[in-house]
C-alpha cells in the first residue's frame, strides 16, 4: 500500500486515522470468516493473541481487546483509582483533552490533575510532588495513579531512563503506572528498545497497545502486566459495552498486527515518512521545524502564505493550536514516499 | 455462504453472534479500504448510511454508528431518562439481564423497573400503571422512559396494534419509547410489515437497529427518529468510548447490509431456519414445542436423554434457563438447510 | 414530652419522622455550644460517641456519622459492592422504593435485585439461590451485598435466629451484610437481645444506625464492625456533602441518645404505644389488624367509614399503599398516651 | 457570645466553622421543637424561609435547604452542567480543592476547568476565551456553567463591576452562573450592596448562601433565581441524601439567622474582627499584610519565630499553604475583641 502512486486528490496529514486497513490485516478478517466461533473472546483466535502479546512483552500479560483507544485508556483507568482519586497525567495528554471526559466517566468522577514537564512529557520531580499532595485529607482527591503517554502527543518519546524514572515515582508513592500506547509502536520504532523495557521492566502496570493508528481497522489491546485487575476489568468492559459478540474479529486484527512483526514494519515506515518530511521542509526559508522528530509527527512553523496555499490545494493538516503559524503533520503507515514529496514540492514553490 | 455444506463439526445453534460476517459485508470492508478518508464519520460512507436509514424509515432519521448492542441500548436510555428516572421495560428484557448494568452506567444510575406481560412482552395496561406510579413524589425514582424488545429474548414478537398499544400508553404518559432491535430484522421479516409501521408511526421514539446479529462483523445504528436528541447523543458517544476513529469501516457494514435487501434477505433465511427446525421436531416423541415460532429462536423441552445425546454429539445451544428440560435454538443468516437437517437427524435418532 | 396533653390539632400517625426532638438531646445541643472546637469530627463529642458505640456493641467499632438516613444506607451501601454488582434486598426495602436511587447514585450504577420473603423479611433459601445467580457471568451484575432492614418498613422484625440464618447464607456466599436500621432501636427493644447479638455476632457486617426517627434531630450513625472500610467511607462521605463541619452537634445529638438509654427508653415507649394502639383498635367491629404489632408501627384494615371519619376529624395517617382499606399507624418517643386514646375513641365512635 | 471573655485556651483562627452557634439560632432550635410538624420540608417554617430569601433577594426565588456547603455546590452544579460539562471555575477555588471532587460526583463526572484571575477571582476576558473553547467539537467536555466564589478563598471580593463582567460574559456565551456563597454574608457586609445587586441583577442564576460559617448549626440554601430548575433539583437533592426528614429544624436555623439582619450583624462583627487583627499586625516588624483586608479573612507573612511561638503558645491557624511563612487567620461572629487582641499582644511580644 505505500508504494501505491499517489491520489489526485493531495495526501492528508491530518492524523494517522485517515488511512485504511493495512492489507494483511484486512485479509486476515476474510481468514477467521469461516465457519463458526465462540463469541465474547472465547475463540482460538482470542486466544492466540493474549499468547502473541505475552512472547512480545517476555511474560504472561492479560489483554482485554476493545475497538477504541478512549475505551482502552478510560477503561485501563478505571481500575486504577477509585471514584475521589486524582488521575496524575499531563495538560498535553489525550485523556485530557481528546476523550470528551471518557475517564471521568469510567472512573465514576475521578479527577484528572496535571503534572507539568516540557514536551508533553511529565517531569518526576514535579510528579514526586504532585504524588505526595494532600495523602490523606478527606477533604481532597487523593493521588491514585499515574498516566503518562507514549509516544506524546507532542510526538516525543519517553526515553528508557526517563520512563524508569516516572516509574521509581510511582512505586515509590505506591501508585500504578499507566501508559497510553495508542502510537507504542512508533515510540518502539524509534527508540529500538524492547516492548518490556519500555513498560513493566521501567514500572509501567498496564497499557493501551494500539493498533488502529497503525494499520487495524479498530482494535486496542488493554495490556495488563499484573493479570490480577483483569476480572474487575472484564466487567467494566462489558459494563461499557465494549465486549464484543463476534470478538475474533478483533483478535483476527490484532493477530496479523503481531504477526512478521507488522506493527512495527508499519510504524518504523510511519516514522521514516515524518523524518523524509523532515529532510524535505527543514532549511526552506521560513519553516521552523519544531523539536526533534522521532515519531511519525511533525510540527512546523510555516510562513502564513505557504500553510494558506498548502490548504489552499487541497492538502489536509491542523493548525493554529500549537502556537501562531505552527502546524502538525502526521504520517502513517499508508503514507507515501510520493505523497510526501508531494507536499515537500508544493511548499517549496510556495517558499 | 448458507449453502455450503456442514462442516465435520456440529454446527452451533447457541447464539445467532457464533456466526461469522456476511460475505457482501467482508467485500465491502475491502472495497472502503480505498485511500484516505476523514475519520469519525465525517466520511461519505456514513453520510450514505444516514441517507439509506432515513429512506428505510421513509422519514429523516439521525444515526449514531456503535460495535455492539449493549452500548446502543445504553447509550439510547441514556439520553431518555435523567438519573433518577425509571427505566420500564419488562424483566425478560436483555437490558435487564444480559448487560451486566450497562444502562445503569451511561444513565447515571437510573433504575430499571419490572412491567409485566406473557411471552417476554410488556402489557400495555400495566404499563399504563407503572407509568403513572409515584409520579412527582420526590422520595422515589420517577418513571421516564419504556423499553421494548422486538423481537423478544424469546424470540416473541409485538404485533403492530401491540406495539400501538404501547406506544400510545407512552405518549399519553408523556414518555418517551425505545426499541431494541437486536434482532429487529427478523421482527420485519416475521410481521411483512415496514421498518415505518413498526417502530414510528406505532409510537417508537428510538431504536437500536441491530446488524451485527444479522451478519455484519460488529455494527449497530442508534436510530432516532427525532433528530432532537443526536447532539447529546454524540457526546455521549464519544464520551463512552464509542466513536470510532475510521467510522468508515462500521458505515461500510452497514452500508453493505441496507444494500440490496440483505438485512431482510438474511433475517429471511435465518426465520425460515427456525421454521425448518420446528417442523423437523415437531411431533417428535417427548418433544414439546414452546409457543409459536415467529422469528429466529425455538424453544422446545427435550426429553433428557435426546438433550444428553445432541450436547454429546457436538450440538452446541443453551439449556436450563427457561424451566426443565427446555433448551433453545438460534439460527442466523448463516444456517445452512443442511446444518438443520443434521440436528433433526439426530434428534430423531435419540427419540 | 410524652405526657404532655394532646394539643387540639389531632395527633399525626403518619410518620415516627413528624415528632420533634428529645428534650435531651435539644439539651446537649446548647451543652456543646461553648467556645470552639475543632471541625469535621476531631472534636471530642465525636470520640466519646465512637467510644460509647463501641461499648453498646461490645467491641471496637468505626463510626461515621451523617445526618439522613438515605445517606446513612446508601454510603454503607457504596463500601460493599462495586458498580457491577447485585444489592440483594426486599422488594418492601426502603433503599428500594424510598431513597429516590441513592443507592444508585452512591455505589456508581449498581443494581438492586429483589429476593423474595414474606412480611417484608428476605427468605434465607431464596437469597441463597440469588447469592449463587450468575456469578462470574460477565454479561450479568454480581451478587455483592446484601442488606436487610429491622425492624422492617412493615414493623416487623428478624429473630435473631433469622438473622443469624441471613448472616451464614452471606458469609457461605462471601457477601457482607448490611442492616438498614433505621429503626434499629424499636427493633432491640421488642427483641429484648443485645446489639451485639441482632449485628455483628449474627454476622451484619455495617449498620446503619438510625436516631432521627427516635428523638434525634437528625443524625444517623454508620456503624462498622469491620473498622478496614473506614477510610474509603469516610472520603465518600465527603464527597456525598455529607461531613458536616460542626460535626460536634451531630455528635452531640448521638452522644445524648446514647446516654443513659435514651435511645431504648424512647424505643420502648414507641413501641409501647403502638401495642395500645393495638389493643385499643383490636376487636372492634370491622377491624382487621395486620400480623404481629411488634414495633412502633401498626397496619390495620378498617371499615371505609372510619377511615374516612378519622382523616376528616384531622388524624393523619398513610392508606391505600399496602392494599385495599389498610392503613398504617405510626407512633414515636413523642406520641402521648392521649394521643392514642384519642384516635381509639374516636374510632369507636366511627365503629 | 461576641462579648465573652476570652477562654484560658488561646483562641483559634484557623477555620470560621471551628465556631458554635449563634445563640439566637440556638433558641430558634427549640422554639421548634413544639409539636409534631409534616417531615421534609413541608412545614410552615420551610415556607417562611422561602418568603424571607424572596424577601432578600427582591423577587421570587426557589430555595432548597441542606446541610452542608459542599452538598449545596455540588447540587446547584448538577443543574448546570452535563456529564460532558466544562464547569469553569478558579483553580482556587472551594470546589476545585476542599470538596473531595464532590462537583465531578454529583455531576456524573463533569470537568472542572481551570480560568486564571488575580486573588483567585476569574478574569472576565480569559473567561471568554474559556467559554469559546472547542464549542461543539465531540472530543471535548463543552463549556457548560461557571462557577464564583464570593467572597473567595483567599477573602478577596468581586466588586459589583467585576460580577457585571462575568455575568456578561456567561450571558453572551449561554452559560449559567453559579454562586458559592459560602461567605456571602461577609461579602454583602464588606460591599455594602445589596444581594440583588450582587446577585441575579449582575447576572447570577444560582446561589449557594450559607449560614454554617456565620452562626448556623450547620444549614445552606440553595437559592435559585430561576425557580424552573427546583424540580429536578428536589430530585437530586433527596437522591443524594439531602432531604432532612425533619426538615423543619434546617429551616429554623435559616430562619433566625435571616431574622432581625442577624446574618449581616455576624458578618460585620467577624469581617470588623479582621479589620483589628489587621490594624493591629500592621506594621509590625517582620510583618507584612497580604493584600487588602475586606472580609474575614487576613493572609500575612509572618517572621518565622513568631509564627512558631503563636503556634507553640496554642494559638490556631494554618501555614504554608500560600506561600513560604504566610499565614491564614480567619475570623468569625464569635470570635471576641478580646481573642484578637491576645494574638496581637502575643504576636508583639514575639517580634
Amino acid at each position: 500500500m505505500t508504494d501505491t502512486a499517489p491520489s489526485a486528490r493531495p495526501p492528508g496529514f491530518g492524523s494517522d486515522n485517515v488511512a485504511g486497513i493495512s492489507p494483511a490485516i484486512l485479509k486476515a478478517l476474510a481468514a477467521t470468516n469461516e465457519g463458526a466461533m465462540p463469541s465474547y473472546g472465547a475463540d482460538e483466535v482470542s486466544t492466540r493473541v493474549e499468547a502473541r502479546l505475552s512472547a512480545l512483552f517476555e511474560r504472561e500479560v492479560s489483554v482485554l481487546l476493545v475497538s477504541t483507544g478512549t475505551a482502552a485508556n478510560a477503561l485501563a483507568l478505571s481500575v486504577l483509582t477509585p471514584p475521589w482519586g486524582a488521575v496524575l497525567c499531563h495538560a498535553d495528554s489525550h485523556i485530557e483533552n481528546d476523550e470528551c471526559g471518557a475517564p471521568e466517566f469510567f472512573t465514576g468522577g475521578a479527577k484528572l490533575v496535571h503534572v507539568p514537564g516540557a514536551g508533553a512529557k511529565i517531569d518526576p520531580a514535579a510528579l514526586g510532588e504532585a504524588a505526595r499532595r494532600n495523602r490523606g485529607d478527606v477533604h481532597c482527591v487523593q493521588p491514585s495513579c499515574v498516566s503518562i503517554t507514549q509516544a506524546s502527543e507532542l510526538g516525543t518519546l519517553y526515553s528508557l531512563e526517563e520512563t524508569a524514572a516516572i516509574g521509581t515515582v510511582c512505586r515509590d508513592a505506591g501508585l500504578p503506572l499507566h501508559m497510553d500506547g495508542s502510537r507504542f509502536a512508533n515510540a518502539v520504532a524509534a527508540l529500538g528498545a524492547s516492548p518490556a523495557e519500555m513498560t513493566w521492566k521501567a514500572g509501567v502496570d498496564i497499557l493501551s497497545f494500539g493498533a488502529t493508528k497503525n494499520g487495524a481497522m479498530g482494535v486496542e489491546a488493554i495490556v495488563l502486566f499484573d493479570p490480577a485487575r483483569a476480572g474487575e476489568l472484564a466487567f467494566r468492559r462489558k459494563r461499557g459495552g465494549h465486549l464484543s459478540s463476534k470478538m475474533r474479529f478483533l483478535a483476527a486484527q490484532m493477530d496479523a498486527y503481531l504477526a512478521d512483526d507488522l506493527w512495527l514494519t508499519n510504524a518504523r515506515h510511519a516514522n521514516a515518512m515524518a523524518a523524509r518530511l523532515r529532510d524535505g521542509l527543514d532549511g526552506m526559508a521560513g519553516v521552523e521545524i519544531q523539536g526533534v522528530i522521532e515519531a511519525n509527527m511533525l510540527f512546523a512553523r510555516l510562513p502564513a502564505p505557504m500553510c494558506e496555499g498548502l490548504l489552499a490545494q487541497g492538502f489536509r493538516f491542523y493548525t493554529e493550536r500549537w502556537g501562531e503559524g505552527v502546524v502538525r503533520l502526521v504520517t502513517s503507515f499508508a503514507t507515501a514516499e510520493a505523497d510526501v514529496d508531494r507536499l515537500i514540492g508544493a511548499a517549496r514553490a510556495l517558499a
